[in-house]
């Protein structure tokens, strides 16, 4: 480029972008990449939806400026909305040309545990020694598992609830059924994600896996991906990612199945998620006897969360943990 | 609740909630949780950019759609705006009340590896054993050092290029530099994202990691949060997470160190970072002599990157890889 565009020059290009196709769509829909022309020049125009101001005059007035707000559905003190930011003075009728831009949720009344889930919370790296585990961490689990935590698990491991969400289903010593996560719309195949349950109950979390299970976690990853091809023959082996969470969110050993296009975000990060096939490799390249039980974990928690209140935050400030062995 | 809401009155309530403050912020911005009330009753709203509509009219008139388009700066062939959606015939003013809601890039005239880049790429997880990496692999790495793609890191290193960039310093046997990573404003703390450049040049990747390298890696850990709290004093040593990539993006190992609060997206992923801290694990549980390079890992690549079209697509199909020894 032998000139410099002024600003008027590239603002009057934008509305004259012609659409050939669109490149990509990401960040959970939010940025599209358009490929077309201007004036016969090929070009890209890349939109992204902007952060929401946070600026307190325009927060005040936020609720007060939105426009076609459309009612989806109600539940209790739940409702949610599609709705469109505006560029109207209040009570003029404007058409419109775009698809609402907002996604909207309404909880009304609200409770004090309301308030607490949906403000922000601080997080913390803790390093969960192997001793820490033993003294500590595993009472704590060992307590979850005791208050009945595990019902729903077992219910749906012996049949009685739930179903109709099993979408596989195999028995005997290497059991397990797979589930649909709640946050997949079971329909978009690059965002698939499935919980595989096994059936055995005497692995509470990555922490139980010894050398002696090497095997076993080698035939459960094959099981679940031949599970997974199966349901969706439109999927090959290696467009599958296999990972568990330490921490995990209950204590019933589980193995995530997501599509590796899915957009990863704090499921998959470093600090919660271990690859199956990383831990498989840690435990040969392990001494016999040895398990993942004998290696410090790395691994982040909320500062709302019983783990670092009642464990990590103690040991941190050099007092003893409520939970002790 | 006792009595079931119609969607007259749910409509109704969203534009008399007021606002008593804002909870939290995520989603880069694109989520706000606000704590209100409406007629006295507690409660929140949360909104959320939508995704962009992909339907063939909407995308054909989306360039025309866009009001108050604003250039904010403008480089050779790019140029970037801030604009508003808008809801309104073409040449009708009107007033605004809140801020633009869009980010636009243009980049014109466009090339085909624009074009390339901005299109969506496959993705497929492979399985790198000690014997692939020994073969094909690690004769890879060494053909990229030796074009000359590592020049910038040395140019940064030995003092000639950037210095105004490096935040940090220090030399000799431990030594390494501290650059902010290209994705962070350098202001926000929350998204802190600062890359650890070791001096030292016979480590090209976590590969070259064996049970020898564990103290000179937890030396390096220790500095590199040092070195971080020092800049940022109002940062804990415990709100930083610290993770390598493999692969990497250039061949000279450095330490990726974020804030935990960063939104993890694809640069945190399973599958592309690990922990330092479990890489340390990983060594302090293997026998002696042994390394990283003796075990398995499993990542994934895009479909257009050189390593699965050069290497794993070939192994894939029963061909050989271009690249072998």
């Amino acid at each position: 480029m032998s000139h410099t565009r002024s600003t008027q020059e590239v603002e009057a290009m934008v509305p004259r972008f012609q659409l050939e196709r669109l490149l990509n769509q990401d960040q959970a829909g939010r940025r599209i990449s358009l490929l077309g022309s201007i004036d016969g020049t090929p070009a890209l125009l890349i939109a992204e939806r902007a952060a929401f101001s946070t600026d307190p005059v325009h927060l005040k007035s936020f609720s007060e400026s939105l426009d076609r707000i459309k009612n989806l559905g109600a539940n209790d003190i739940y409702s949610w909305f599609l709705a469109s930011t505006t560029h109207k003075p209040a009570n003029q009728e404007v058409e419109s040309t775009q698809p609402p831009d907002l996604k909207l949720n309404l909880i009304s009344p609200c409770t004090e545990q309301h308030i607490k889930k949906y403000s922000q919370q601080g997080v913390r790296l803790v390093a969960e020694t192997p001793e820490i585990y033993r003294r500590h961490v595993r009472p704590y689990m060992q307590a979850k598992r005791e208050q009945g935590r595990l019902n729903w698990v077992f219910n749906i491991i012996e049949g009685r609830t739930e179903q109709e969400d099993v979408f596989y289903r195999e028995q005997g010593l290497e059991g397990f059924l797979m589930l649909p996560d709640l946050n997949w719309d079971r329909k978009t195949m690059s965002g698939l994600h499935l919980l595989g349950l096994v059936e055995r109950r005497d692995i509470w979390s990555v922490r139980d896996l010894t050398k002696e299970h090497i095997e076993w976690l080698k035939h459960m990853r094959q099981k679940l991906l031949d599970a997974t091809v199966k349901l969706y023959p439109d999927i090959d082996q290696d467009q599958l990612k296999l990972y568990i969470h330490y921490q995990p969110t209950y204590y019933h050993f589980h193995i995530h199945v997501v599509h590796v296009a899915l957009e990863a975000g704090a499921t998959q990060a470093a600090g919660k998620a271990i690859g199956l096939e990383s831990i498989i490799s840690q435990l040969e390249s392990m001494a016999t006897g040895q398990g993942i039980a004998d290696i410090s974990l790395s691994y982040t928690l909320g500062e709302a969360s019983e783990l670092w209140m009642d464990i990590f935050e103690p040991l941190k400030s050099g007092n003893e943990p409520k939970i002790s062995q």
